[in-house]
């Protein structure tokens, strides 16, 4: 029953965005292509609005970020260090019989080509056994097509940022912790893309690698590392932070930013993965996630990668990956030297678990640990990180099922109507602003209503619409999720005769989208007025 | 001579970019991957700049035009409508003697990889016939990599504007003339790519598809099709506008925006295609080249492409690709039968002529040719199309060796010394202002600078910079391209003795990029004052 409720507001959402032109199916007119999504007027400017948002936010806002932006297809190297190359798949079972290919953990759910009564696992055709099948979409770069011309496009943005870390940092003026942001997009050949927009082949990450210290080096210089007393917000960052403040800090961090785009917390869920759930490299996952009409998923991950990616490229690219930081070396100077053992035992462990996991031979790992952990004591690391890594497009349509509202508003005849609305928060509103002159075969209020666009336009979207009844452009506007609605009518010109400012000329309309209520406003006044609330 | 000085002159571009992190090569701890280049922290500014003035230009502050954001991937089918599968190609011989592939009409150029003191021509490896190479990157989409699931990267983001145009008139709320604006990558995979990021594999282009009225439905309204005087601006378009017109505004519009981001008119050059070097489907072409340090180069091309794009689209994918036109309707019915049976001619031999170039055979052409002509006596018409299609990395670069300077400027003490300066418009300029403490061991200056960086960062960005002497951190700024520095010093906290603003306290140095002029400022004043000229 509920899913049944949720599929139907699922079937509107999909209906409303390509009614406005929110999303459209990419290739419509060819029959689409499945798993790939375009977005139109309304949509490409809701998600230029977020994306800006969060290269703002992340980048250039703060002193201890700086931007990338890198190219999609990368030296196939990137993929192998990054074990995308070896461990990027799914397991995939072909059919002999109907030659169709499915993946080996879905045959359950999928109905066989030939008899549809029937799902792949319970019919006859002769199946192989499971082999992966590697998610990454490949190409070859060059005119001769063979195994060294071979590419990818990347299924992350995070690998070019850890590919190009020594060069962002030595042209940045950065220091550890720091991090570098990149928004751009990915892709995967999911083999079954699915919830509209939220699983699909070709999607945008908006992703920041932030650096930090090695908690033995932050205990080196401070004495001991700090511990969350709680979960929430950790105030400013400190010195004495190590992997775990710093990741509780993102997750906050990460979390203000949805709600100052108008997703309040009650929409979201934190969810810290298990131990026996993290990825490999991962020493903590924290996914946020947003109740979709199709279940609850995740909108982000926030990973504790430690120094995994970093010495990866390092051994497979033989080009050093570490800092150098002056104030651990004069700090290690001065411990004692059963704290100085300690804290080289501890970053020795941490090492050998590594590059054993990594593959290296026990004899050769133990020499390359003892190297780091002697590297430290002069003041070298490979930095770890934590990873804020977001979906630009399920986003969006976190956004847009969020905003999706049905009311009743009486119609211009005081008759009760349904009314759809899109309630964006007007920092992420494709349109701020619709400028619209009451009649349009009346001059004056076309010319007074061109006037208040020019003004506008400079400082925010603006649309000028002078087509049909006025109500039926509100309803318009409110589908298109307009917080504003400025209208230019004959009280303009004239003034009005009571109200709140009896007998002024130069005043307009100003409607809410929320509540359909409606103020006179100044036209000296509605800038500054708007520009406060779109802010 | 003049070639050697500009191959120093682009020496210095490539290392300016690198160790100022603007521009890195893809990949590079590995060896990078030849065609590729990312963007470092101020070219990803930079960039972001430029094309947030493009959308701002083109999309958001006009009436009649609507942004789209397509997928890089798009059904195959798109690029077979568009001629790209049969003709995007390139002429390849192999060598069977050395197995290398070398383009045909380069063989003069490049040295044999077995006898290197010979070219290609004239070794005597065993050449194989040229054959047509795409330049197209290709892969396959879903778990099967057989002919049907065969993709290709977008080589132009035109086509998806194309088709989506439906979609995009319908939800729009636009009417012809109107334009779809759309910026993202797009990719070719260039035999020999070239002039560091002027020829990539991998580039973002910043496209405008602008649709017009047919120059028949335009003189069916208006009586008349105006034709322009001369070149250079035609002023606000008109409704008795044809193709002429249009390219022409399209074209000075284009050269306004080059100039407001700070490419004088000077630097430029308009080059109106031949006929004969015409693409097959352009009515007319104008390029607008840059000088680069290499030779004079497209920056810009705008095309009139007629009816091809939408009329290919239509017959490929069997989706109706005409509009209504209501004026043109009624417009239609008050003409005199001689008129109507001029235009009908016209248009009648003009779809005559692309029905034909497009291989449909004579009898059948002429019958679609005949109801063309009668669609548009009822108002029914395939838009035509300006198309002004920029190189976003061509720009950056363009934008990069024209900001390139050198001169001689006086050091701390006074001798003077060569100053390398990237004099780029404060509207694109990666940083806009550097907020510098005079002293960093001085908390009182410290405190006051992070007020005053603080007060500037939600405006514009900001880079604050506490480390080194003055004159030091103003050549980083100056080589980062920054126009502005605030200095915060002693005469900050305490106020001067003597100067314009004598015994006041609270001013700051501000310090230009261009000249080394520097005046002293009110922090109250500061603000408005930056903003103004960041504009």
């Amino acid at each position: 029953m509920a899913e049944a409720k949720e599929n139907v507001l699922m079937e509107k959402i999909v209906s409303l965005c390509k009614r406005r032109g929110f999303i459209f199916q990419s290739s419509e007119i060819y029959g689409g292509i499945n798993g790939f999504w375009d977005y139109g007027p309304l949509g490409a400017e809701l998600k230029r609005n977020v994306k800006e948002l969060w290269w703002n936010t992340m980048t250039r806002q703060r002193d201890d970020v700086a931007g990338l932006e890198a190219t999609i297809i990368m030296a196939p190297q990137i993929w192998k260090a990054s074990g995308h190359v070896d461990t990027f798949s799914d397991p995939m079972i072909d059919c002999k019989t109907c030659k169709g290919r499915f993946r080996a953990d879905q045959t359950n759910e999928i109905p066989c080509p030939q008899k549809p009564s029937k799902m792949v696992s319970e019919c006859h055709g002769e199946k192989t056994a499971p082999r992966a099948f590697n998610l990454m979409f490949q190409t070859y770069v060059g005119p001769v097509q063979d195994e060294s011309a071979i590419a990818y496009l990347r299924p992350e943005t995070a690998q070019a940022i850890f590919a190009q870390f020594k060069n962002v940092l030595e042209t940045s003026r950065q220091k550890v912790p720091f991090g570098i942001a990149q928004v751009g997009k990915a892709f995967r050949n999911e083999v079954t893309p699915r919830n509209f927009t939220f699983r699909s082949r070709e999607f945008e990450q908006m992703e920041l690698e932030f650096f930090i210290k090695p908690d033995e080096a932050v205990e080196a210089i401070t004495s001991s590392v700090a511990t969350p007393a709680t979960k929430g917000h950790p105030c400013e960052p400190q010195p004495n932070w190590g992997r775990q403040l710093w990741h509780h800090y993102w997750v906050e961090e990460r979390i203000i930013f949805y709600e100052g785009i108008g997703l309040p917390r009650t929409t979201l869920e934190e969810y810290w993965q298990k131990p026996e759930e993290l990825a490999h490299y991962a020493r903590a996952t924290v996914d946020i996630l947003f109740k979709f009409p199709f279940g609850t998923q995740e909108l982000e991950g926030i990973a504790a990668r430690s120094d995994f990616d970093l010495s990866q490229h390092e051994r497979h690219s033989g080009k050093p990956m570490g800092v150098f930081d002056e104030e651990l070396r004069a700090a290690w100077a001065k411990l004692d030297d059963a704290k100085k053992q300690e804290l080289s035992k501890r970053y020795y462990e941490k090492r050998l678990k590594y590059l054993t996991s990594a593959g290296v031979e026990r004899v050769a790992a133990e020499k390359d640990a003892k190297e780091d952990a002697d590297g430290l004591a002069k003041g070298q690391y490979v930095p770890h990180v934590i990873e804020p890594s977001a979906g630009v497009d399920r986003l969006i349509l976190a956004l847009i099922a969020h905003a999706y509202t049905e009311d009743q508003m009486p119609d211009e005849k005081g008759n009760p109507e349904t009314r759809v609305l899109m309630k964006f928060h007007p920092r992420v509103a494709p349109i701020k602003a619709a400028v619209l002159p009451l009649l349009k075969n009346k001059p004056e209020l076309v010319k007074k209503a061109l006037s208040v666009r020019d003004a506008l336009r400079p400082h925010m979207n603006v649309f000028y619409d002078d087509a049909g009844a006025i109500g039926r452009r509100y309803r318009r506007q409110d589908e298109a999720g307009t917080p504003f609605c400025v209208t230019i009518d004959f009280e303009t010109l004239e003034g009005t005769k009571s109200g709140s400012n009896p007998g002024m000329k130069d005043t307009v309309t100003l409607r809410y989208r929320d509540d359909g209520k409606q103020d006179r406003v100044a036209i000296s006044e509605l800038l500054p007025l708007l520009l406060e609330k779109i802010r």
